[in-house]
């Protein structure tokens, strides 16, 4: 059961939301030891930060930063409502999936005043019901979404949950984890105010370290609220506007990997090239796991291009533990974490992943599915 | 200025407290992709929280856990203070350094009670000023302690600290980032109850987690006191027990390489020969800059052998920047963050470094005095 000390031709591949496979020559760029405060790893950091704003669309002209924070995706998401939500802040949180549930954990531990408008799991954030919540409660302060809600692979409209966001002059905070770099976000027409997302998602580095966009002045009236030093993003920020920095220990490796990575991204064509493969490698996996006879969880209509649920085969001979096991086996590492409420396993499409893999996994899927003696 | 496209016959080493110059296998070992949820990852994430049981000389049979966290040393530090100091609860802070100020600045952040008790940066902190102070105060329910303060180099007795801690019945909270895995930690001697070190000093892994040190029963009841999610260690814990997996996305490769760190200090002869490198590291280049007419900062009855910290000298034409910058294109990246309150550089000795790089740095620094014209 170990990690195979003599690698195989090849590691197994990853259909998972992230820790991604990635380009070899992303993890390449690890074999190197960069001193953290040294200038010319600075000038990466740098880098990065100002490659990221242009990807965003965004400009630094008019305003907008992006502060790295290391730790993992939930650790962004959550230093934004630490830092930037102040004490008599409310939130109200849009949740159809685990992520959005997990926000909502957040404040509790924070202590912070929130409400919740849930949806079921296949259908998107209801902006209609958010009109009605913000026009009944003044004191909402943030009103935080999910893009892509990878419980399901549900797609919220973030555009016109920003609208209302916007007309009741709250602020639109956006887990963007799964989405940005593959899908286009348009951050005036969401409203957009506080948007995150992680290294090993759709730029396909590997995972280390969240980023965080967001305006410099509404950033910098954030001062004193903070309940998290190392979560503290203003001063995060700050101190990449003295010397370029992290201010504590950055994770200097994934650091330079997602230098490569954003490249690669550049190479590929950008993020509508990007968005165009995970789409054909969605439909791909989607036509193949039809042909065999499953049948996925949600309408096309909000379905994402990320990460596709299937709907667990009724034949009682179906046992996900042993299906997930022999689809492994054969060198394809489905997403095991069953975290929503229906009986679905997921497929991610994100990563070095191309159609000729999605058709490798759907006959290892096929093959398993016959071997189980399970009729679809 | 930019980090160099092609590789040079090899990057310049670190001299600095980490993140560090690490073997190439190590770095090697993060050429792989691993899935977060998959077995073969997650019996390797085991596998380090218990051989960093053994390396502690403790054991889980005795109720010793280690609970890794994303992120630097600082988040688990903080995730210490966020987790386990209840609503009521008091952190007395012995300080004399930049670390230890960066506790008080966590414990501001997170609006918990705290005292501090300073002793100047050449001066170890004072048991007997905690003795007054702990049986003055008995609001206090935690003491914090710095082990080896990087700010100078300076090693605190620990288990002075401890025992007057213990004699009072607190929890003492240790901070051992640049010390654990070189320098020997009784823990029953020192009366420790949380000891936090990372990935990136003397294991000599890379950047990207930290890891906690703790007793079972201690931590499971601290339930319901955690003030953030992300850093929930007692959450984080139940999840290792769950499944053997992070929460929410671990550093992967950061993993993966500190698993074959783990191997690598084995094979060197475990904490004491690695231990023994450092010291003769610090010996050489101690003696060498003597040589040069360089002063030490510390009396070295209190000097770890981490790092060194060197006076600045008298002459004027000695100018830090320009020194840094001539020592660094001879391929030598000194530490460059004076956060020290003296005028002074350091010099770390940890990592892959050994004898012979010690004596290259000494070099170096004696051909870039002359080039200056500085007078020793």
């Amino acid at each position: 059961m170990a990690f195979p000390e003599i690698p195989t031709a090849r590691d197994k591949l990853l259909f998972t939301p992230g820790p991604l496979t990635t380009s070899l020559t992303v993890k390449q760029a690890m074999l190197r030891d960069a001193g953290s405060w040294h200038d010319d790893f600075n000038a990466i950091v740098t880098g990065v930060r100002e490659r990221l704003v242009q990807l965003a669309g965004l400009s630094r002209e008019q305003g907008w930063e992006c502060v790295l924070l290391q730790g993992s995706g939930t650790f962004g998401v959550e230093a934004v409502f630490q830092t930037t939500v102040p004490p008599d802040g409310k939130v109200a949180v849009c949740a159809n999936g685990a992520y959005g549930e997990r926000m909502v954990q957040m404040l509790q531990h924070a202590r912070i005043a929130h409400e919740v408008l849930r949806t079921p799991e296949d259908t998107p954030v209801d902006p209609a019901a958010l009109e009605v919540l913000l026009a009944r409660d003044k004191t909402i302060t943030h009103v935080a979404t999910v893009h892509c809600e990878t419980t399901t692979g549900i797609l919220n409209d973030i555009e016109a949950i920003g609208r209302v966001t916007r007309k009741h002059s709250r602020a639109h905070v956006v887990d963007a984890m799964s989405s940005f770099g593959a899908l286009p976000i348009d951050f005036p027409a969401c409203g957009i105010d506080y948007l995150v997302s992680s290294a090993n998602k759709c730029i396909e580095g590997v995972p280390g370290f969240s980023f965080v966009f967001c305006q410099r002045a509404a950033l910098r009236a954030c001062e004193g609220f903070a309940r998290n030093l190392s979560m503290n993003l203003l001063d995060q920020f700050k101190g990449f506007e003295k010397n370029s920095q992290f201010r504590y220990t950055p994770p200097t490796h994934a650091i330079l990997a997602f230098d490569q990575a954003l490249r690669e991204l550049d190479l590929e064509g950008g993020v509508a090239a990007r968005g165009a493969r995970y789409r054909r490698n969605h439909e791909t996996l989607l036509a193949g796991m039809k042909r065999l006879g499953f049948r996925s969880y949600l309408p096309a209509a909000v379905q994402s291009p990320i990460i596709t649920s299937f709907v667990y085969p009724a034949d009682p001979r179906f046992d996900f533990p042993e299906f997930y096991r022999r689809v492994a086996d054969k060198g394809f590492i489905l997403y095991p974490g069953k975290i929503s409420q229906a009986a679905t396993f997921r497929i991610g499409n994100i990563g070095r992943l191309f159609e000729a893999d999605m058709r490798c996994v759907v006959n290892a899927i096929g093959e398993t599915i016959v071997e189980m003696g399970v009729k679809l």
